[in-house]
């Protein structure tokens, strides 16, 4: 049989399976997976190199599936060839009768691409549009660095390419050449509410790419030869080629002129439409092919053997030590030194004691001191310059966590937040990175509210109170007070397996700790013990805190200091320490509300003890000052007002 | 003294008071605002039709700074034409004394463009890069659906032109013709960190910019007449004219050559190295000009007369009326309707009793219902479709609620939070926008996690515990649970100053209320009085709540209903309400922690009474399930869950 015959017959078959699944789940985009039924055929039963059996296997070519609605079609063609996936943790074959499971409670096949779930095919959970190529350049950039033969092609809806992290993994892929990397262009020409923009046209998504640097093929992406022809272009592409694009003209609803144009977008047929859908695709079968769909017409090549290599046996050093290397040892005696300057001494020590430690930065490397790894001529192949572009950085880091990397991404704590819907979709990955945000809070003071942390506490709270696929908390929320805290967790970061968040700060703080101290993820440190009340803060408000605590013990109140440096915490044990301080409670943070406050108020109404909290936090939107002093007066967090509130609650005159 | 004189004279001094004030205030971004010292000449001076005395009278020319850290160019120039900035609540002329005071605590003079802070030159609050684009658009279409002949111009750096809003910003201009915008690109070739990226290189730019359509003009950024002649180009465009972009080509640090190059990025010179700039700065005065600087050289043409037309009269009517009016009577007598498609109908009324409401959508109008606005024929033209591309939706509200425009914004809720840093801008900028996301929480049920909003109640809740510069909360967050009150909190919202989020739902919700109940922005509704315990609920979790009141009293347990709509409520009247109750909780809803049973905690713990309260939310990563009733048992909130969590906080057996 012809490889165009077999494509269009396996093609059809994966339509009908698409109406049939979505048809059974009462819901789902059958035309969206009917407009790239072909290109899903090549791709998973020709092009790639993959085994059904291992779709995860380290080297095997991947697919990211951008424009997530559209999974049916892959979930049909994985049927048929019975690609793993885990249920009850048992891997097994996926089977036909799978299918009629889609979007059931207890089915592997999600409503979008949803590896945790099971469907270990994929390598990242997408759905939420435009961040598929951003992950394929992330599986892209790590093999080019373990040297792997190893190919991502992602398929991307012409609506979602609206998005602009779509531009911004385009340029990444130019930057680092990436010509690994496959960005199919589906233009179907349909959106949800109406026609997708001329902007998204295929002829303006050719002059695009071609300005941003592609060698663009533009294909109809119904015709078997041309999709191969394209894809083995793209195969033969030699070490040092341009990255290659491809753009191809679909149609929604392909084969089912009843379901064509606008109207169909989400919405499965059933009864007479169904029946009429699949009537018009048994007559397009026998227009194009006499043959039956069959996955024996088609030869999938394997992947080639992994490499492997020892991981390089160094210790990870003290703080002490690791500044001595660097010829820092002096700035260890002056008893101050910055959070985010500590974070990069660490993360520089941990990549000489692991290869899957990877730094990415977005053009403020010389502000995190992620450039302490940068500059490091041993580590600097593995910092990974994302230019001003945050999403796109957390979900490159995602592709290469999927890849086994330990990934570090930095960036300004403020800027973080463009990329909160990717940092979810990561944690819905499972995926294993660790965003570090610095500047944190307001002590960067003359900038502004622009460039300042702080609602970020309470967004990454939300993770810290439910449970992931793991049964760990979604996230963990670190906020070191000094060096040695932040050196520390740096390190412990990398021994967790998911994601963490850890704020650093501008400002060299004070020493509060050494190199003995440990630090834990859910722990927290008690820096005095006191008898009338507990002051909980987290990073630079320890100071303050600590401060207060002096100024309190003059005024004869015996305060106990937790510096509170995790979310989540060891609830019960704090909670014995309030109740030994009288159940009096203040919270100190440089955030808005919704972050350790809140957090200890929900530990403390848990029980019902009659505690009592005062919470200092944020109240208005800062504006510049030029000094940490000034801003902490500005926000009403000084030791001088938590000795105010201290008095307040005890109610001392 | 011929133009280019005049204007190589004035940026000199704009570039000299850079230096002065950044030293000054020892921080800061002098060369980034040397780069621009010519173009901010030539248009403040010269090419905006606009007024010193009045920045933001109705029909002025604005000026959006996206790369906010080269501000202080703005500043100097404002000060030598004595801009009126707003000081303890007076309008008053900037002096170049003034100057001195950047980025004091106390100064109209913060570290990045701050119009809330008291300088009504700018429109919308920048530094957090890759926005000011989507602001000028929104002032764009907001000019052009007035019919007023006005201009946005945007200055945008090319480091941070790699930012995808950018692209998403360009798209918009496009779709909606707007060649009253002007984006200008600063191409001074270095970033923080290093050099600006190939792909933002100016030849990468003319090309990207011509391949999205543009008109596309480069010029020296420093050559007065090549400035001027590209602006006049722009102003001469007709009315159906595509619309054009500039690429200038500049230098960072222009005029000092021992401040060219990578390393000064963000550094004000001081002391020798400040003495020498300033005499660079001098001898380039000497080579270019015999002028003295004055703004006499220039002649600043006025905006035009606004227009005045009076607000059509009609009123807003019941949700009843409404359905009537849209011959949709019968639904009402069903008693179940979508929060969603009631937030549709209500916008529509509002749209009839105000030329100022606008509503934007990005591709979904069908499932959030803003197409009920958008399908009226009188409304039609009130509609922005913004398509895939959520952070441009949301500054370009920015933009209009500038403009005096009162902008709803609304996709999925989950969408919403790719532009959680352009909402927190536009909390900053003391925005009027309106945010309605759609398919909150987990009851979409089937399409699973990449579409469900969870941890987004408590991002939105951090900005309700702080103040903004009016002093009320920096956000309202509002979750109805039926269609009376979705109907009714639309409404609210518009007669309130400031920024709101709406949480809708997929699903048919009965109906709790009438046309007659009254709804607050900081209010609730007890929906029944019992005296055991106390159910805050909020949402869809509203009827589960109701059902497990129902079941409890067949137990004999006697519980209160709270429909806690409104983030933040009345605490001192909830917490007499709980007290009748013994202090007993439980909050129900339908996201992760964080929400309202946290702000329930924060409430309770300020009192120290000793209530206890249980929390009931989304405590795992949820996946599809394909109904409602699924879903809630997969997450465990169910009426019966909520029963048995109540037996056991009151412990009865």
């Amino acid at each position: 049989m012809s490889f165009q015959a077999a494509v269009h017959a396996q093609a059809i078959e994966l339509d009908r399976l698409s109406l049939e699944m979505t048809a059974a789940a009462g819901a789902g985009h059958p035309t969206s997976a009917m407009s790239i039924g072909h290109l899903v055929t090549v791709l998973m039963f020709s092009t790639m190199r993959w085994s059904p059996d291992y779709p995860d296997y380290p080297t095997s070519d991947r697919l990211v599936l951008s424009e997530g609605h559209a999974v049916p079609a892959i979930y049909a063609a994985a049927a048929k060839l019975g690609v793993a996936v885990e249920v009850d943790g048992e891997r097994r074959p996926l089977r036909m009768e799978d299918l009629k499971t889609l979007r059931d409670w207890h089915s592997v096949l999600d409503g979008h691409p949803n590896p945790a779930e099971g469907f270990p095919f994929f390598d990242a959970a997408t759905g939420s549009l435009g961040q598929g190529l951003s992950v394929a350049a992330g599986i892209g950039i790590a093999a080019k660095q373990d040297g792997i033969d190893r190919r991502a092609y992602c398929i991307i809806g012409d609506g979602e390419s609206r998005e602009g992290q779509i531009t911004e993994a385009l340029d990444f892929i130019q930057d680092h050449k990436l010509n690994n990397v496959l960005p199919i262009f589906n233009c179907n020409s349909f959106g949800q509410a109406g026609r997708v923009s001329q902007q998204q046209s295929a002829e303006r998504l050719v002059a695009k790419l071609k300005a941003a640097g592609f060698n663009v093929t533009e294909i109809d992406g119904h015709k078997p030869d041309e999709i191969k022809a394209a894809f083995d272009a793209f195969k033969a592409l030699g070490a040092d080629a341009t990255p290659m694009a491809v753009v191809a003209h679909t149609v929604k609803g392909w084969g089912c002129p009843s379901m064509q144009g606008g109207a169909w977008h989400g919405k499965p047929a059933t009864g007479d439409a169904l029946d009429r859908a699949l009537a018009e695709l048994d007559e397009m079968r026998v227009e194009l092919t006499s043959s039956l769909s069959s996955a024996d017409a088609f030869e999938i090549a394997p992947p080639p053997e992994p490499k492997t290599e020892g991981e390089p046996a160094a210790d990870f050093p003290t703080f002490t030590e690791a500044m001595r290397r660097l010829d820092m040892e002096s700035v260890v005696h002056t008893g101050r030194y910055a959070t985010r300057k500590a974070y990069g001494v660490a993360l520089r020590s941990l990549g000489h004691v692991s290869d899957r430690i990877i730094a990415l930065d977005a053009d403020v490397s010389n502000s995190t001191f992620a450039e302490t790894f940068a500059k490091d001529p041993a580590l600097t192949s593995r910092f990974v310059e994302c230019k001003i572009a945050e999403q796109n950085m957390i979900s490159v880091a995602a592709g290469m966590a999927a890849s086994g990397k330990i990934p570090y991404c930095s960036t300004f704590a403020k800027f973080v937040t463009r990329a909160y819907d990717q940092v979810e979709m990561a944690i819905n990955s499972a995926a294993n990175i660790k965003i570090v945000g610095s500047h944190a809070g307001i002590t960067l003071a003359s900038d502004g509210p622009s460039q300042m942390s702080l609602p970020d506490v309470s967004w990454f709270r939300a993770f810290t109170t439910m449970r992931d696929h793991r049964g760990n908390p979604g996230c963990y929320v670190l906020q070191p007070a000094d060096a040695f805290a932040a050196y520390a967790l740096t390190a412990v970061m990398a021994e967790y397996e998911g994601l963490c968040y850890m704020r650093t700060l501008r400002a060299d703080t004070e020493f509060l700790y050494n190199d003995h101290e440990v630090f834990n993820l859910g722990g927290f440190q008690v820096l005095n013990e006191g008898r009338d009340l507990c002051i909980c803060a987290s990073g630079y408000m320890v100071h303050e805190a600590n401060r207060a605590v002096n100024k309190l013990d003059e005024a004869g109140i015996s305060a106990t200091l937790v510096d509170l440096y995790s979310l989540p915490f060891d609830a019960d044990q704090l909670m014995d320490i309030i109740g030994e301080n009288n159940g009096y409670v203040i919270s100190v943070e440089d955030n808005y509300g919704g972050g350790i406050g809140s957090a200890l108020a929900d530990a403390m109404v848990a029980s019902g003890d009659g505690f009592t909290l005062e919470q200092m936090h944020v109240k208005r939107i800062p504006k510049s000052a030029r000094t940490e002093r000034e801003m902490l007066e500005m926000c009403g967090l000084t030791a001088e007002g938590i000795v105010e509130r201290a008095k307040a609650l005890l109610q001392v005159v």
